[in-house]
């Protein structure tokens, strides 16, 4: 079942240039879906439009069969965004607590506390944020997603910045959350990551979808990720 | 009119030390109240009882005579942490959308505007807050407390690391908030900005109301704000 | 004696416009001076002359009696910037032996580690600097300059932002700094710490020197530092 | 010829437990090595090592064949910080004239603003810092290593968090910088950059070196880097 659906969006901030135009795409339950832009692409954009953060100006965006601005569609969809702004003044317990009623779930403290365990934090769920590394606020984003469990994650470069290992368990918990049928978009320029994860690629480019395929089919056309996306940032036609 | 009533509040992390004993005061419509209080005074603990950030353990609070988690009693409230995490991915005029919305005020765009133009940061209303200084980040804080005109507004040491020119200008539009009887509750050790605004001291230390008066009366009594607090800190009843 | 001598220095970006025109003034031993600017005013530009961080286009300054940009000033004077650009990667520990041989002195570790102790950081100081919150890094410059013992320390709003035991902690260790015959610069816009601290009040405007006297003369004329800094910046003349 | 020289390096920070346990590999002229370590690996104390933050305590260290703590050695090798602590009130022209100073070079200024705007910065080189976001900060950092010509740059995790067409950029140039016989080290977790640049991998862990192979070799006998490394992250023997 589709769980994100993006019809023929457009966006402009002056009214002249289109960040974003007539971009479609869908992502479905149970898949991971990586979002490669480079700068100018309208990512930025396309997420602020998914998440309600500026006004729809054409098209349609619909979460769980939910316009993205209802009450529904909210709480089913969770950004990490790549720069983790996390209150300072909250422990990581507080900024759960919080987050969960939000997305009106209660946050498994337990579980959380374990995720912290296993992403070498243990002990630091009740210190506050103020005193993390930024390493540890992304982690500590990255637990937060996967405790409150919402059917969609847009996962805009959290993974930048955090230690191997926690790569490494967070890449096994995304395949987890996978197959428990939800499902996340990962933004990130690290294709190797993306090879390793995603079902699915789409690049957008200036605005438009340059590519919408599954990552095999992808890997078997371009030899690799990369190839795609470099081949094409310089090539003429762009 | 009393527009934030705390009332007997105590709070306990580990359910033995309490971080808040009996805390009880109160802010009038139309009034700067300085709160002072050194590490470990439960400022900070306080602080997140008022805006519902951590669930009320005992004691009461009121926002404009509402329970301080209705749904009356958050669109009357705003907080600016000291902490300047704004959204780095909005623009400060998607930035102050947003927090018009969630206030569920419009906010005033051209009033945005000219302050951002008297806090020299002409032209860059339309700019990602990404590319925003420290000070710069502040000034937005403060613009959108300003522009949004709640009835109670927190501000946490906002003014630290701003501008000469941009404290200056904020006094004044401090004083004229007063003068339109809203109400600030300002957190800083800048004794002298206490002097000069404040027309009441509430003094925390170690989770209990060390000092709550008018500042002229403490004056008068201490000769500075200064000699009152450090006094205490330096005492060995203490 | 005097220690640091600024004389006529004036510095344009552009060949035309002089952000600094002939500023003259001078620090003698065993004394704390204000320095107060607002934007524009080329307190920063200023600064960056006196340590050789841009290079000095007329006018003269030295440190100790030496050329400003001798070996022999370059180890006499300190400077600890607005911004707490630590390098995270290395412990406190490390830092201080690393800013030590910079200026050609062994870091006391006893002191220092003292020191964390009285500014509530005991048993961080073997602890790398990234988990250190931003008043942790204010504290940990501060005590660098304490403990590396330079004649000539420039301090550049890192008071800001720190608890406000930490400041009556440095208010007294400056005290201290100032009867053992070495200086500090002191740039604030918190004017009650400047009139319980500054024996001398240099206050720039657009570049020139506005105000150069005792503090208590100044008080004594003006009523505060306040009145004489926000009637100057309100006044037509200007 | 062997241009960084590290010969059974050991370091302990307690007396007991050795960070680093007899490392040695070397990075030979007009070469890119990949060096990856998790969480632990001792990268960190390998690297303060290398440019004396930290003393040596054991082994031996040599840059372009000078002991690393020489004169000579320090104007060869150039370390990127994965933190961005750059001195924010400096504009990127005195922070570049500053660091080419520091080496010994004159920083040529118009081929930095030419890299500044092909780095998407055009216009910025005379704005301070203070005002570049956390990706301009990168970029600054990487043009001012590409500036200065230093035979050696360690780069560490440096191209997190710029924009896709600067990763892109970088490549092409960081291919140039090794034609040109100079060499790089990358510190990167991004296994796909490291496949598409690295002549050589070298991969820590517990404070030994696991792996020291070519690319082509390790990715021929493991399938790919990811595989190598996870694979071992994942292991018993660990």
């Amino acid at each position: 079942m589709t769980l994100l659906d993006v019809q023929n969006v457009s966006y402009s901030y002056d009214g002249i240039v289109n960040v974003l135009a007539d971009v479609s795409f869908s992502v479905e339950e149970g898949t991971i879906t990586g979002l490669v832009g480079p700068n100018g692409s309208g990512k930025s954009t396309l997420i602020k439009n998914i998440f309600d953060l500026v006004r729809l100006q054409s098209g349609s965006l619909r979460i769980g069969g939910h316009p993205h601005d209802s009450p529904e569609a909210k709480t089913l969809g969770m950004y990490l965004s790549s720069n983790d702004y996390l209150p300072e003044f909250l422990t990581a317990r507080e900024y759960l607590t919080l987050m969960g009623r939000l997305f009106g779930v209660a946050a498994d403290h337990a579980e959380a506390e374990e995720l912290f365990r296993r992403f070498s934090m243990e002990g630091r769920y009740d210190h506050l944020i103020e005193d993390f590394s930024h390493g540890m606020r992304k982690k500590t984003q990255l637990v937060s997603s996967l405790v409150l469990r919402r059917p969609l994650t847009v996962i805009d470069e959290t993974l930048n910045g955090i230690d191997l290992e926690a790569l490494h368990l967070s890449e096994r918990e995304f395949r987890r959350v996978r197959d428990e049928g939800r499902s996340i978009v990962l933004c990130t320029h690290d294709f190797a990551v993306l090879e390793r994860l995603a079902d699915r690629i789409v690049f957008l480019d200036l605005g438009q979808v340059v590519c919408d395929r599954p990552t095999q089919e992808l890997v078997a056309a371009h030899g690799s990720v990369t190839t795609m996306v470099f081949d094409h940032l310089g090539s003429d036609e762009r």
